[in-house]
């Protein structure tokens, strides 16, 4: 006897989730069957929902529910930056610290030579289009400070410097409130070779 | 600006889950945006499937699609061993192992006095009811080796002997393939005090 066929389809539903193995996956369905109806109900609802309502913004790639996106449209947005990013959810992380006023670009995804992944399976094309007779004095780099996130900037680097427009990357250093005897030893050179005048 | 609304409701929806926070919740959200069509329609139709189409059996609690259950009307099982445990979850251990050939009881829960839950907030009457006139003559005690798994053991124990039902619960000892240096105290000066002769 295995579990009953119902409970066996929604553990292999969540088992296809990221970090989500057989272990927690049945935990979990275990734990759907024990919610309220309602909340099941929602979570169904949502799940279709989200997947239905959302699509990709044709300009800057954001995730939206209405196409252009709402930064897209907005005139009182700084035309003349952008900011590119790896995903929808660093925009929002942006966007959350009420700072930046320009518009935004999500390349979904780095290059990353060691996973076989080239520049033309990111957003990075709609990118040089965007910038042709456009208004943009800035490009902000904002990819990860990983290697992959590394590479990615240096090559957007290298194709939007020769059409004379700005670029530049987010700051390395210390994280505000760390101690610099627990910061790695990159980090740590990094802000020191980056050291402003106070 | 926030999250579109559509995925909000799903993060929110995923953080519902034990064990999911919100950053968990927001990358599973992302994620699912990110799967097929066909996987996401999946996986709401068997959230509410497995709602709908599951209950307990109401003879020994086990989860079920038909009630009473498959073990329950099963006319090859042993009808003079129940087994009990805490969850339906470890009914399907047990059957995976395919040794136990008797019936099952699933209490949903252990006895708490810690956590201020009493023996009439599980599944302990209807067991007291089905070894009434039946042909039971052993109570395996299944719970789990915990502190509330065992005062459970002791409270089913203390019922259901006075009716002449003999009842055991599974052996404590080592782990097979676990190493004597690693093995905790308790479980030691259990596996010495149980010590089998060969």
């Amino acid at each position: 006897m295995y579990y009953p066929e119902p409970i066996a389809r929604l553990i292999e539903s969540f088992s296809k989730l990221p970090g989500i193995g057989q272990k927690t996956a049945t935990r979990l369905a275990f734990y759907t069957i024990g919610m309220e109806d309602q909340d099941v109900n929602e979570f169904a609802k949502n799940l279709l929902s989200a997947k239905r309502d959302l699509r990709f913004c044709s300009i800057c790639g954001n995730l939206t529910e209405s196409d252009p996106c709402a930064i897209c449209t907005d005139p009182t947005r700084d035309r003349t930056t952008i900011l590119v990013v790896e995903e929808s959810k660093d925009v929002l992380a942006m966007e959350k610290i009420r700072e930046y006023r320009g518009l935004y670009h999500v390349l979904h995804g780095t290059i990353s030579p060691m996973n076989g992944i080239s520049p033309d399976e990111i957003n990075v094309k709609s990118l040089i289009t965007r910038l042709m007779d456009s208004e943009v004095k800035e490009v902000i780099i904002a990819t990860n400070a990983t290697s992959d996130g590394e590479a990615t900037a240096m090559y957007l680097a290298r194709m939007i410097k020769p059409a004379g427009i700005k670029v530049t990357r987010l700051a390395r250093g210390l994280a505000v409130g760390s101690d610099i005897e627990y910061a790695d030893e990159v980090t740590l050179s990094k802000a020191v070779e980056n050291r402003l005048e106070i």
